[in-house]
């Protein structure tokens, strides 16, 4: 099968391997008449950019990025939007040895006996840059959700064992900050434990934690393409992501219904929910309150300590992975777990519009 | 959209509510050749049978499958395989309260903003019951996996604050207990704590674990239809999920590389793995190791305790909600889980068929 | 690959075989609120029925159809539909002969060869009685359609070498004579033409046209998804079928581009064609004018005649196929035409509902 | 929805537009392991080129293609390959009238109703260079089949009313005449006849005819995703393609069951048809002999002639439309079609790999 494709009205198709000549995606699906340019891209690629701070890799890599189709007179046309960034800074040579073995925690081994061979050059098609392209169509994802009146916040709720603490959230500090955390302390911790896991030659991993407000009642539909079983593909597709919760997530197994349970309440003659466990999801459709959901990052497979593996020869070795190593992925993926939820939120809205008849006649009747 | 389709090769459609006529599934995309008959459905089907224990729903639901299509003289013809369930136990009466408000914790209010009104009757299509086709359609990619030489293990490894003790993990004590647990001592404890629960008119929820054994290497795609990724939105898509995790899940979180990295090793003259925190997956395909996952379950519901919600009248009223509660989702979706598990399985292998030429040409020349 | 499941939004998926349990299908992603009944699908169903006069299968078939899902209180409740056809009339026996041997026509062969053995029983499910679930679906689109004023006219246009005369053209006649042809003396000839045929144990062919007005302009998608192209393969997707033409058809080929060219011009200060050779779709997107498509339909392929053939021992036989034949596929297969229609053009125009941003916005903030 | 995405498992996603930065496509499935570089593309592409004959346009485009990822040291990955071409010659200013009024047989209105506004320049996406992706897409395809033995011959059947004699067919002729037809004789004539529409400022229409060898037998799904089906929608999905036929095709409906039907007879201790009016399908599936199959182009809608039309401000006017016009759109059209039925069959080439349990298995555990 394919698989570089996802979604179903809104729909993108990444491709593109670290040191091929160039990443991308296709945006179709998109609608006709939104505002775009590539600077609308680029703000939401700078916050994926490496060498943004101590801690994450120092590489000048550009990533600028190219639209070449789509846009007419500074306006979306309806038709597929071809977004490229071309790749600068490959020196295959400093790839050789890693041809020849199979780095724990990547996907070497798999790739090789899958397809037979590998691009084993900054790890192919498997790299973090591949997420290069799902950023590119989030940044448009957002723009649509931005009409619509729907907001996602993204951040960094644990760097290792360091969490935020919710008394000190500030939404303003995320930027801030290069741990994307809501929570200067919380940053400043993080940012000693990286320091004392660099000197270890080792890494960490952590949480993102994800928040949409906004959302319009009804979005998901109720079985297969439930809202929360929809995110929870496209954030578990993210290369490193291990875990997934909504709401009160892996805590309602020890909970008991009387207190899971959201009641519902009148409020300024709306209806609104007492609590909110579920995490905006009902039935696998929102439910208007806030969507809340985590992801657990594992720790950057490549670190500089010696590890053990085999070769392709099959004899049993030792390596020490040489180059440049985040401690950390944790910030970086925060942009693309929000593109991830912000084109699944788009692709679920489009779904959702022909839910009702009595819409539908009133959308083709005006 | 229509999101009652579930499968891009080995294709599901369910159908069904609660206190409709009947529920069933079709599957399509089932090759020819299988030896099947109702007895093999019926097997999977009665795993998710109430009645089956003091602590699980005690009302007589026959649920006698009837396949439609798609077998000839005892074997799959390749063409969709239609299956029903009637239901017989519909007092519709019963639900006349219930189409008056929104219960906590159900999808009454979603259903209702979505698609203008529900079928209250039982939870409609967001019942318990909708699961019936895909257990039926879950006991047909069992019989597939089976032929491959894949057994999938699906248990309760927690029921409320109740964990199994790998210690004592005894697979074939799963099905000799009413919680599906392999540890009898745990689920010695278990039935106290439902007792108590039932005895407070509350409910807790729990874990499910599911083990993969002796999967293919190379199984996934490498970007969004990563294995990781399509069993997570399998998974979350069955009612009252709210996490997942993959081997390590959210401990990876607060692990390091050097430890979370699984190692490779010669063994036998094969390669392996000398640890499995990944738990099956790398970079989307499968390893040759034990697929690991694990999913939250919230508890149930309805509980019989007094709540506070609001009726369509837009009124803040307590509720009392009549009727058989079962304090535990967590022992009847055990089967609900791995017959997600196996359908995503056969979908993932089939789809793996075109990953290289070599194999291709081999195929079709032969 | 699973391959009876057809559309994207408004989605179907047929089940069953000639002489199975029963036929059925399930339409997936249906809106909420439309009001149907069993009788609504009787209605459809029984345009296809046999038996309805001298020149079509006399077998006594009730097709009666029921409905198990997704209605309540006599309204969709946008979940997915499931109709069943029982059979009635198999007696296996009849067949017995046939499973030894290919019959000239059908899809005996290909059947035996794909899968390894067919359900040899009247065909299978690639048996005429395949279509009972597309027209069952056909007729819930159908009243999606007329909700939203659009009105599809079928008929026959040709049986065998006889055509219609498009100056006795009257709608009406259409149901009044056994041909379903809009011109009562072409049937009359054409049915003359059949006792010939009949008499010398031989059938023939014709052409099924279809008109559709009142769609909006701009449905279709400019590329692979052209409303040419899905009615193309909707159509062709039906038995027997062999050519499609869309306006003038294979006619545009000796024509010139002046000619051919529809201009425009102002009618009642609206903008209209001043001819229609396109058959209204202009780069795969309706233009406003009246949809024109016509299908090719092969003469019967079971046959009274002594026919040459093999059977499975690998030895050139000559047969002589026992039981009912009728001599013209073209009258029943108007309304599974007329089905296939309704059902792309349904599920296009929910896909042109999120072409432009500001009708998006428009629907959402409402 | 998108629409620019065609296949199930070999999947291609085209984009661009006629006078944008640049047109390409992403493949996406193509299996790991086949030699592929820039000029197996460009191969293809030059088959499309204007430029090559007086009969089609003059202008100096290069249409040069870059192979941007899914490569890697000469051979396919298996990962999504990306092709581009850059678009050089485009004189916005060129445009500026046509941006003001529909142009006859042109998709100018309906892109503007169903998305507000167009990008005029060149037809944008509507343009005949969309087709670009389409061909580099059918070169990789052809590279796939051609190792699977399967040949596809394809040329110009009729220019306009000149038709070619098959007593005359020569295939080696067909890459020699500017008119792509395997009879010299009949390309002479259809030369002469382009010469004068030239000169009365006018254009002609043709068909394309397409024959593929070496299929297996049982490829194609036998209800909605029958081989000719999608063979149909891919043809139809070409602009300027208004009718479809597969073997006979429309003389099927004016032909009798006794001549129609294909018998069958021992050859050479095989199964072999005896006619083959069916053109290579029966049931949706391929039988083993020649897939024959028809598609009618119309003429080309520019010409120089005075044209009547409206205007956006709702005038009617007379237009002139300037530039180049090619007389004829077939000769060009012709690698498309090839294309465009490559994509197809390698689709459901692997689509069919899963139709008997025996094969899956056997492919597994090997």
């Amino acid at each position: 099968m394919a698989g570089s494709t996802y979604g179903n009205i809104f729909k993108i198709t990444t491709w593109g391997e670290s040191h091929g000549k160039a990443l991308g995606v296709v945006v179709d699906g998109c609608p006709a008449g939104i505002d775009l340019c590539e600077e609308d891209i680029q703000i939401f690629l700078n916050r994926r950019k490496p060498g943004q701070s101590k801690y994450t890799t120092q590489r000048n890599e550009d990533d600028k990025v190219e639209i070449l189709s789509g846009i007419f007179e500074g306006k979306t046309t309806g038709t597929p939007i071809s977004m490229m960034v071309r790749n600068k800074d490959h020196h295959s040579a400093d790839y050789s040895q890693i041809a020849s073995y199979y780095r724990p925690g990547h996907a070497d081994y798999t790739f090789d006996e899958k397809y037979g061979f590998r691009d084993y050059r900054g790890g192919g098609r498997s790299s973090g840059r591949e997420t290069i392209g799902r950023v590119a169509a989030g940044a448009i994802a957002s723009k649509i959700l931005e009409q619509l009146g729907i907001c996602i916040t993204t951040y960094s709720r644990a760097i290792g064992t360091v969490e935020i603490d919710y008394s000190n959230f500030n939404k303003e500090e995320i930027e801030n900050n290069p741990m994307y955390m809501p929570d200067s302390n919380a940053a400043i911790k993080a940012g000693e434990l990286l320091k004392e896991k660099m000197a270890e030659m080792d890494s960490v991993g952590g949480v993102i934690e994800c928040l949409v407000d906004g959302m319009p009642i009804g979005i998901g539909e109720p079985v297969f393409d439930k809202l929360d079983a929809n995110l929870s593909k496209a954030i578990m597709s993210i290369g490193a992501i291990k875990g997934i919760e909504i709401g009160d997530g892996f805590a309602v197994s020890s909970s008991t219904g009387s207190t899971d349970n959201d009641g519902f309440q009148m409020k300024d003659g709306k209806i609104a929910k007492t609590t909110n466990h579920a995490g905006g999801i009902m039935g696998g459709m929102s439910d208007g309150s806030q969507i809340i959901l985590r992801a657990a990052v594992k720790p950057t497979p490549s670190i500089a300590r010696t590890q053990k593996t085999v070769n392709k020869s099959g004899e049993d070795i030792e390596i020490n992975i040489k180059g440049r190593h985040d401690p950390i992925i944790v910030p970086r993926a925060v942009v693309v777990v929000e593109s991830m939820v912000a084109i699944t939120l788009v692709d679920m809205l489009f779904n959702a519009m022909t839910s009702r008849i009595d819409k539908i006649v009133d959308f083709w009747k005006k």
